[in-house]
């Protein structure tokens, strides 16, 4: 009987609980889901990335175009969880030493794509005559790496177990790290208070990979019983979904993205007997939360400031300087995986998505950027995240047949090849 | 980098989206789903129902005890969710015609089991001095009945397929469009407005029902690419999710509860070839969701209020008078399935939960209930609830044996029974 809560007067409604839920606030937060699925069917007959469809599919619902739906709190938590989930599930995949074997080269590609965009950025900035404080901070919105999108894309194309997509992982857990520590630099000397706290923290973020990494490599082999001792747990899920959540939050606490704990969680999982089993578990859960998190990013997005020219100038020329020095990080980190993997690598991490948007609104909090160079550098933000699934549908099957290649002629001077008389 | 987000002023807090989901509101979410999972797992170690450790679970940190947890709007669109989905999947599990085989029963119970309670409500308001209109919503606080529990208890104790628990799903259906309707007179009444709007919110309700069950029908059979067309689907999972969040919603409009849309959506669903493998994907979305559901609704608990004795005896008389009036609707209504089976009837009947919540707050919000009944009518609701998987527990395995009792019994004078020489 949710119609009739309305009477209840409002210092009660806390104690309705469960059936306070607003019936406006489901059907808004179903309306989202709706436009990014609807939105995920038409970018698929048309060829195009699902990814982008719901994307787009969130924008037209969203408070920037029909405004259908103003994602709130609830959206966010929803979305939040979506990516969340989808992050472990990549984890679930993914197996350490896979991950390791690409050390050199994710930690090479992440500095040097951490390093370039923060250059071009600060040049770009004061090039348009802005402070070092506001060019700092356009240096680190183009620095930033939201490993969401290309999770989803790799997963679509069914790639994950490629070396390019582990380089772009590890890529991206080191990237968060550094971003974490250079965002506390730059605030913190904006604020004139460079204090070891940002040390500590960054300290602290490192730990809480390094004791994932070794937890990982502890959980080798351990049996399903471990997840499913509990009276509660027929299966590994809800012990599982308990871990994730913890490891989320627990970075999410440090200041690291959520995800990365999330990431680090599956990780661990993926080493352990329960690992098959929790992939088809985690699946439709993936299915009903992920759309939440591309459709709320979606309705973030302002394409109608692409109308102003000033700003679609400035989009563009922070939009072309993001791609191209991500994509440099990646050739010159990662050219030992090859020359179409080490590209595939760079337009991996040429999106900024939420993680962008953060460091943008952080400038804006500061004081540090003025509206014009804000909506300029969102719309940038959001550019790379909309082009990066084009991108990868254009590198990926490059990188593929490169590595189908490179396979055969090992095989031809390999055991297999003509013996030695 | 969520924990660097208060920077940002408050007015650019909507840009953030996704990112936005304060951390401290995930710590408290999952401090609830926590909650719940503990009080299950130490109430299955005591050998009690898991339903009640939920309840005690989300009670203990919930705002009356610990207070780690004051569920807001986000806690009770998942509490929403969660028992939507748990619906849905009942609904999956019934078939139609098992459902219409017991309508007889089920209408005769639904009718039975809300007279008795509001005759008996409005005789204990009167009995105490209440005037009328605060004696009718005591009565209605009495006949409203909350299926999520039982269906829970049914489901773990496995019994779903048994005549009992079609006849409570049915009863519960009907029972519920008869609260709808009833609250609709008495709140008309008591505004000296007793419009024809109420007729037409019954037969709008009665309509949907109607509708689903004919759909139902229709849907028998259905191959599974009914669901799977659209690219977006590759297995049955969102469709399906779409088709019951509009029943959810559909029925939460017409002033229904959101959960007997969800259940008649399930009802079609299970008619077509996709049911079982969406029984397996619902499965992990429920364990997910449905914790909130009764997390949420232990945080409403407040057992301290029982420490008063005034209000302790008044709870304890309409506690008394709730269970006996809906056991007798039970017993009387149901009488032709069998003696313990049309007391597992009434026992299925008992708890009121949140739709009793919602309709003693409806009481206090017109002003028609003061605060002293009110806490003992709120303590009466909660007990019916934590009361009801206890009664359930002690009545279905004698509900059980009768029923193989009558089959032995039939199976004797039936075909296999000795020749008639």
């Amino acid at each position: 009987m949710p119609a009739l809560i309305a009477v209840p007067p409002p210092d009660q409604s806390a104690d309705l609980g469960a059936s306070a839920a607003p019936v406006e606030l489901l059907l808004s937060l179903f309306l989202l889901f709706i436009g990014a699925k609807a939105g995920e069917e038409i970018a698929r007959r048309l060829g195009q990335p699902a990814v982008v469809g719901e994307l787009l599919g969130g924008f037209i619902v969203g408070p920037n175009a029909l405004a259908l739906v103003v994602p709130g709190e609830t959206a966010a938590v929803l979305a939040e969880i979506g990516v969340v989930i989808l992050l472990f599930a990549v984890g679930l995949e993914v197996r350490l030493d896979d991950l390791l074997a690409v050390g050199r080269p994710a930690v090479l590609t992440a500095v040097i794509a951490m390093f370039l965009p923060i250059v071009a950025g600060v040049a770009i900035g004061i090039a348009i005559g802005e402070p070092l404080g506001g060019a700092a901070f356009i240096g680190l919105a183009l620095a930033a790496t939201s490993i969401g999108i290309t999770s989803r894309v790799l997963s679509d194309m069914g790639v994950l177990d490629r070396t390019y997509a582990r380089v772009v992982l590890g890529a991206a857990v080191i990237d968060d790290v550094l971003a974490l520590i250079a965002i506390g630099l730059v605030a913190g000397a904006a604020q004139g208070d460079l204090s070891a706290s940002t040390l500590l923290i960054g300290v602290a973020a490192i730990g809480l990979v390094g004791v994932g990494f070794a937890a990982a490599r502890r959980a080798r082999g351990l049996k399903r019983e471990v997840f499913t001792f509990p009276l509660f747990a027929d299966t590994p899920l809800v012990p599982a979904f308990i871990m994730m959540f913890t490891f989320a939050l627990l970075s999410a606490y440090i200041g690291l993205a959520a995800i990365i704990g999330a990431f680090v969680a599956g990780l661990i999982i993926a080493e352990t007997e329960a690992r098959e089993e929790l992939e088809h578990e985690i699946r439709p859960l993936g299915l009903i939360f992920t759309p939440f998190f591309f459709g709320v990013t979606g309705a973030q997005l302002d394409l109608g400031s692409l109308l102003d020219p000033g700003i679609l100038v400035l989009a563009i020329v922070l939009t072309v300087a993001g791609v191209v020095t991500k994509a440099l990080g990646g050739i010159l980190g990662a050219r030992s995986i090859g020359r179409w993997g080490s590209i595939a690598v760079g337009a991996g991490m040429v999106p900024r998505g939420e993680v962008g948007i953060v460091v943008v609104n952080l400038g804006l909090g500061a004081g540090l950027l003025g509206a014009g160079i804000f909506n300029g550098l969102l719309v940038a933000v959001v550019l790379t995240t909309v082009i990066a699934p084009y991108l990868l549908q254009i590198v990926i099957p490059r990188a593929n047949e490169e590595a189908l290649r490179s396979a055969e002629a090992k095989a031809g001077i390999g055991p297999t090849g003509p013996p030695p008389i």
